[in-house]
């Protein structure tokens, strides 16, 4: 597949020589003292009394030659590890999310453990889902267990890449006792970390803050994946145009790559963003917008300027439940974000842009992610795809259907869709006449009645609890309301 | 912008091939006399007794060289003219379904007359469609008038380009003499023919028949706007692969566009397409599906090859209602279209695939292809656009939210969705909590109070009804249950 572009080279030019001026005559501030100081001795101009950093050209340059062009995602089950651009499109929930639409009532309310539990099991279900990043907040977490409470449930039902966040060092140094852990060694895990790290070090405009910025620097220094995402938006924290957007993003994301080969030459990275412009007409957070779709195309050209892989948060909707405008605003921007060459995509299972989980969302988002990864597959070129010789030999008002070469691809060639509706109209109304909200219902309910297969042994729970002796329990208890109803 | 291609040029050189061993191989059976006559005189090799027709490769590829590269839709207000590429993406209903759902009870039902003065009116209104394709037939039509009863209200409620079939010649000869009434004279009609015509001349695979094929010869003869649509279905009329199915219909489309160049060399036309893939598991007709957006894409690419126009019928959705499986057909293929470089795209009002016009689904259509067309515009790079200098002077941990530069592009630079949703969830609430369908039935019955600006004037009236003395009226009478519920 050749991308589509937005930008021509000259214009990818312009707009790298355009971050780099930014970077050198305004630079960023930067709040965390560790960094400034890597920035220093790594040739940077620090003003220590604002705590502004100047990227010289030749800093960039010479950093920007360094990134790998790989990022390997680690799975505790390993048949999951997947590696972009290799694997492209990498599949990810949307995540971090403080709300949740119950999913018995329907009704919004804060996310806990015990969803966690369900959506994990979810995600490990669901095919199209190459990584989970833990979608919720956990509003009954127990105060020292922020993260861990998030962090358990999510491996213990998902043996997939986990992405998680942190709050602090402290939170940051528990996830990885518990991977330890997990692993049976801090060694064993070191050889294959099934957790990736993100975080969002940059505050739009040109500001590193201080606790993401040192949880960045903490796993790049232990060599552990983590990557930064790049959070600008249009018209409030970066200017009024796109491609003033796509500058300034671009060198926010800079900043972020030299610091991370300043910690480690050779550190892994993802080009990741959620660039978006903001509604003037009321400040709303407009996610779902088509810009946020073109400039994730923007960047994307940028990030394969630089030759590293592209990702970010795509397809979300400002729709508060799953109607078309849920469904238009996914396909779109996820569609435009495949096209152009993203390698991983935050997209399942989030409604209200980035505020609420929806487990049907999720069943829906899998279904799109699966369209997008057989465009992906394109069309398979071969002679005996091209079937010059099949149309021959058919001829004129003949009829494939019982053809050896279309009974040998009958369930290839196209999706098999699961969950798409392709009856007629008098089918689909004897069959309930249920929208594809209420069919995802059923599925999550056919899903969360299976047993769990990722379960930790005897073994790994005892090893864990004899760490965190208070660690909270996640028990597998799928509330009434969500049990098949036996007809 | 550069467009996405899932074919190499080598692989489009391959499918060209493909098509004209097709064609000088098996060719194409031709049931209609005066087009086998055609293709004989200008070099095809005719059997009388098979109706078959072999194109040499030598002539497929003389009239491959004289096809225009730009097709003009007329309006009977020219300020709606539009000519494509340069005014692309067209944007156009979904055309001829039988069905429609009752915008008063949500129930399916056949379509009449009054919905068509309904239709019309609110595409009309519609900012983003540019053509009319009459969406649905009239099953009150007089036996005298199938095409009339559809066309007459199309034109008084709508002054943008219409597009319609006819069933046959007598048929097509009326839609002339109601056009040259409308136009004043058939000399006027002629300057500027604000009608374009269509047909599927080539039923898959490879065959012509006798009534489309017939009236593309006659409107091409007249030099009058006409084009045909290529609709192969994978794994009934065409080969179990997306690639095959692109051979096939490439050739098809071949001897379509060899046809009307031998009636008249340089006639304008547009490459055409619906190709689909049979879900085989029960042979549903399945548009919605990605593989349709896929084999545009490839069409795209072929057409872009010969240097003609492309467009065809994209965003169809199998859903019968609007949910989020509507939204994300009609998103991720009408997308992948636009990025790939269709200039025409036939997207808007349908559900069931191509059977049932929905009030909702058209105003939801043109807000997608609001954001499709927002895509097209692209980046528009400019140095004041790129705002180094912007940035520069807001610098790390300021706003732009006061910033001449934003203010001056805060309408523009992001589309104001009007439509799409992005309340927080407690706005929404209050507000009545309603889906986009919901949404988009208030904006029909806003348009439906609205009156029309297009009538026709009382001579051009008198003028009609003096040679079509029994034509259908076509009143605007907006039912109670849809106008405007005062509070």
């Amino acid at each position: 597949m050749s991308f589509a572009e937005l930008l021509t080279q000259g214009q990818v030019e312009r707009v790298h020589e355009g971050s780099l001026e930014i970077l050198e005559e305004v630079g960023l501030m930067v709040r965390y003292a560790p960094a400034r100081d890597l920035f220093r001795v790594h040739g940077c101009a620090v003003d220590s009394e604002t705590n502004r950093v100047k990227f010289p050209r030749a800093v960039v340059e010479k950093y920007i030659k360094v990134l790998p062009p790989k990022f390997t995602f680690h799975a505790r089950d390993p048949k999951y590890d997947k590696t972009i651009p290799d694997d492209s499109p990498v599949i990810v929930t949307g995540s971090s999310a403080p709300d949740i639409l119950d999913p018995v009532t329907g009704v919004e309310r804060r996310a806990v453990i015990a969803d966690i539990v369900h959506i994990a099991h979810l995600i490990q279900e669901l095919p199209a889902y190459d990584m989970f990043s833990v979608s919720v907040l956990a509003d009954d977490a127990p105060a020292n267990q922020f993260t861990l409470a998030r962090l358990y449930p999510a491996m213990k039902y998902c043996s997939k890449p986990i992405r998680i966040t942190s709050k602090d060092l402290p939170d940051a140094r528990d996830i990885l006792q518990l991977a330890y852990l997990v692993a049976g060694s801090e060694e064993a895990y070191r050889e294959h970390p099934f957790i990736t790290h993100h975080y969002c070090p940059v505050v739009s405009p040109l500001t590193m803050d201080h606790l993401s910025t040192e949880a960045v620097m903490f796993f790049a220094e232990q060599g552990l994946p983590v990557y930064p995402t790049i959070v600008p938006n249009a018209g409030l924290t970066s200017p009024m145009s796109l491609l003033g957007t796509l500058a300034q993003g671009n060198a926010e994301f800079l900043a972020a790559a030299c610091l991370m080969q300043m910690v480690r030459e050779g550190t892994q990275l993802i080009y990741a963003t959620l660039p978006t412009v903001a509604d003037m007409r009321t400040g709303a957070y407009a996610s779902g917008g088509i810009e946020c779709g073109m400039l994730h195309m923007a960047h994307a050209q940028m990030a394969h300027f630089y030759n590293v892989p592209y990702g970010g948060y795509i397809g979300l909707t400002n729709s508060k439940i799953n109607d078309a405008q849920s469904g238009y605003e996914t396909g779109l921007s996820t569609m435009a974000g495949l096209l152009a060459g993203m390698d991983m995509m935050n997209m399942g299972g989030l409604v209200e842009a980035l505020k609420t989980f929806d487990f049907a969302k999720a069943v829906i988002d899998d279904e799109v992610a699966q369209m997008l990864k057989r465009m992906k597959r394109g069309l398979e070129f071969s002679e005996e795809n091209l079937a010059v010789e099949v149309i021959k030999k058919i001829g004129p008002g003949g009829s494939f259907i019982v053809e050896p070469h279309t009974i040998k691809r009958m369930k290839t060639a196209g999706l098999l869709t699961k969950l798409s509706d392709r009856d007629t109209r008098s089918q689909w109304t004897k069959k309930g006449a249920q929208d594809i909200h209420a069919r995802a219902m059923v599925k999550v309910r056919e899903i969360l009645a299976k047993p769990s297969s990722t379960l930790f042994s005897e073994e790994v729970e005892e090893r864990i609890r004899a760490h965190f002796t208070d660690l909270i329990t996640a028990e597998m208890e799928v509330p009434e309301g969500l049990q098949i109803v036996s007809s």
